[in-house]
């Protein structure tokens, strides 16, 4: 088998994040070098702890766990509780964590991973806002050249936004952080709502997880459960969209999805339009292509994926 | 049968909007008590003519053709010779018009008919971009509760946008006209590309047109193969989305369409954005609903009726 | 004598444009072929009374006065009546005017004047917000080229803002209407608040109008008593400052004044700064100048000028 | 004699910030803790080179130096090589020194120091852009209430820009992290362009350093030669304006400065007047007071003080 490809998770758990985060804990080929919490879904208290609880579910308490940024770039933090509970996991009892959170700031921790580890391996993996990594930018340009490529969720070109009618929230918590990390040059894959918006968790798909009978398939069927609430309420759909998980099922297997080399620029400047990805899908601009925006994915395939690998953890 | 429904139609012609006016020219419930002619496809003095060319190629030379807006409100105008060709109307060879352009500016035509006829009589059917009706709402304010609903071609939500990744063209041309209609608080009925691009110009389409046999019917099928053309080529469909005739669909055949009562604001601060119809589809925002934005079309329905209509023409 | 100039006033008065329009009549290097009003400093139904009834007090009834825009061209109506009293002329006891409003739309009479008369014999004064300039090259921009030059009261450079603290009353009114007559190409001479906080409304200055003996200049002494306890108060300065007057001051003497010829742009995109016009005084942009900005004034000049002429008056 | 006042300066010398970072040295009453060398006048790599020849200039090679932020949080690096030279202190041969720069990171010295001393005893002295402010505060919130008082260098308000028509450099260069400073709270002395303009280094006022005899005063003198030429070229006047050595003076002899304290709003939406500081000079919005903005100044007084303290240098 060959190395376990790096990869640094930035994340707001958030179930969708916690599903993503177990499926990337139970993967061999990933080697999850560190986790960092960011302040989005919920604030960065519950986020860390949520990120540990996590690490303990899996059985993977090693797990280095760091605090990123307490509040986006620029603007004031928007959270979502109204999604994701008030703790950001609400769903299932997880005991409070035993593990410690690491001392170094989550934007050094980044910073310092990319300047030691050879150039060109370590991928990051970006769930909620794009602070951290924009923040990395900032302090150290020289990262810039040595990310691999970063994998997110986040955005909306045909699904427009769900925050507002425009953005998606993980950009519009941060639209500044994201702005830098599209100029920044570096590879990006990006998983957008319409994605995003073709991977529900119907029954059937959150009775597969519970059905796995071990913990973390338990945890997740009473996440996904209260996770959709929101979602089928809004959108009157059987399931919600399961958002985070695809960063991860593409470094698994990314022909599960499909998508388009294409210019992605960010709307920072009217408060109508704050943080819209401006998908260029047509080939309408001259812009310069910066990012490949998934489209489609197989989710049957892609659950069945997630459903394998969180079938492997305790 | 009842009186029939009072309309202006303002329009760019334009291939699409032909298509519009033909049928509008040929359908009794329909009394078009003027056509204004503005710049956007093409320049003023070529959409007026081709206004002109269509209501004798129709048999009612005696319809009133006026010329109004030569350009935007504020922005420079912005043409889509790449669409329509050169003349606007590109694709059968129409003769040169010999009924006259009417003295009266578009706008002061339009002022004055709602001034003059009974209160939420006249409907307005934009086919273009509203620069006209802005300007007419500038000069008198009291013609706003008067007018009875307009029913546009422009914008777009899921869509997104055609002359940039975020704006369809009617809007795009003229946003700050737009937002004025928006913020007027008339009632409003909008077709976007979202529908549009759901009337698709397939052969079979075209091909029933020019089975009409009739002169009209065979010109339409002329600048349908032309106009679709560019649509195909970009989106490489089977035949390019026919946009403006929904308009006049709508009037005649409300069912053929389904939609939404929202919120749309207009973008015209972001130059990027510049344009886009932010559509609050899922009422996420507290905004006050302007707008029944319409999704689904019966295209099947809608070509039928079109085709009918335009048989009855010479 | 040479020809006088032929000039049309665009003004929303207003104590300070009462004394432009006095100084315009008494004049006779001038030959004032209309004046129009706008909507600004109150509303229009009283701006073109006001207009009518200072030809009366200047005994020239058989002056053309027109109604012009009734709100500006995107934005709301905002107002001052703070400043001017609820009438708009407060301070003298004037007659309810008896002259007739004339039927023709301010816009339109702008139009055709420029279009009849010889191109470059017409100097445009403005003395209010742009609408209706704007909205006349919109509707015809054969306009601008004919347009002799457009001497305005407006906007503001190192003295910043009035009504914001980026934005001068006039410019904020309709910026983009400011934005469209900036970018015209048409010669501007600008009179900012740079100019006219220099031209104070001293008790000396207001005592030599009154001191004329005759109705206008005692009717000056009124309105500027009343218009200058707002700014005085403001300013903690002894006066007002006389903003209007000094468009008409220019045509007559323009050695009063110094300025530079530099580029102005109007800000139409922030809330913000809306309505600040961005004055490249030191040439720092590569930006083509535009227009001749006003910075100097030999105020006791100008005031003697305007005594000597409201003297000639009834 | 009371406690030496706690200072962190951050700079990016910069002959002026060179002369304010003199005074500092040569003052007891102030403690500088360190200085943190930001990108901005020149690149990061020689501002905080400038910054340790100045402290070695100065006879204290103990001053610790720290490299701070070499970018701007959102924007791309815009410096000022035409006004400062090549390195940024040219002018005075002054040799390679030979202290060493800190390890540690400016934005984390700044964070460390504040949470490390008591709560109100840190003063930040900004000569540059707000970047490494505002990323401490990003990074740590909990600074915000620590600090005693930001006084800066930065913005204009009459005077208008330097580097834009609207904007000063410090705050062009980094108008988001102005935008965050402003915002955060914390009590600000603003000295803007509206004071510096007032302090002109005049032939006599160099003769004045250079007729110290000490180095320091010879190397200020041959700096300040240097540094005027472009303002005097662009402004015409005797002496460019000598911005940054107003923040230190603040410190030692704040009744050498008048001001006003008002609401200071950063602009950072509008391309055309980026970076612009509106201040509500005159109270003309309801927005909070948030900083002390001067007009103001005594300079002679100002020179003076400058330089007995540099005479007290090596």
């Amino acid at each position: 088998m060959a190395e376990p490809r790096k990869i640094i998770i930035d994340t707001d758990p958030g179930q969708d994040d916690a599903v993503a985060i177990l499926t990337a804990l139970a993967s061999p080929e990933l080697d999850v070098l560190g986790i960092v919490a960011v302040a989005a879904n919920v604030p960065l208290k519950l986020t860390e702890k949520n990120a540990r609880k996590l690490c303990e579910l899996a059985g993977k308490p090693e797990t280095k766990v760091f605090a990123g940024a307490i509040r986006p770039m620029v603007r004031k933090l928007v959270t979502a509780e109204e999604v994701h509970g008030k703790t950001g996991l609400d769903g299932p009892d997880l005991p409070e964590p035993t593990m410690k959170l690491q001392d170094q700031h989550g934007v050094d921790f980044i910073v310092e991973t990319l300047m030691a580890e050879p150039k060109g391996t370590v991928t990051l993996c970006t769930l909620g806002s794009l602070t951290d990594v924009a923040l990395a930018m900032v302090r150290e340009p020289r990262i810039v050249p040595r990310i691999h490529e970063i994998v997110m969720m986040g955005g909306a070109y045909f699904e427009c936004g769900n925050v507002t009618p425009s953005a998606e929230f993980n950009i519009y918590v941060d639209p500044h952080a994201a702005d830098i990390v599209f100029r920044s040059g570096v590879p990006i894959v990006m998983m957008p709502l319409d994605v995003t918006h073709k991977a529900l968790t119907t029954a059937r798909r959150i009775k597969a997880f519970r059905d796995l009978g071990n913990r973390s398939g338990v945890a997740t069927a009473e996440m996904l459960e209260f996770f959709e609430r929101f979602d089928e309420y809004k959108y009157g759909t059987d399931g919600g969209p399961l958002h985070d998980p695809c960063v991860i099922a593409y470094l698994l297997k990314p022909e599960l999805f499909t998508g388009r080399e294409v210019n992605v620029s960010i709307e920072i400047t009217s408060e109508l339009t704050m943080g819209a990805t401006v998908v260029d899908w047509w080939g309408i601009t001259k812009r310069p292509k910066n990012a490949v925006v998934m489209g489609g994915i197989d989710a049957d395939g892609f659950f069945a994926l997630l459903t394998e690998r969180i079938g492997r953890l305790p």
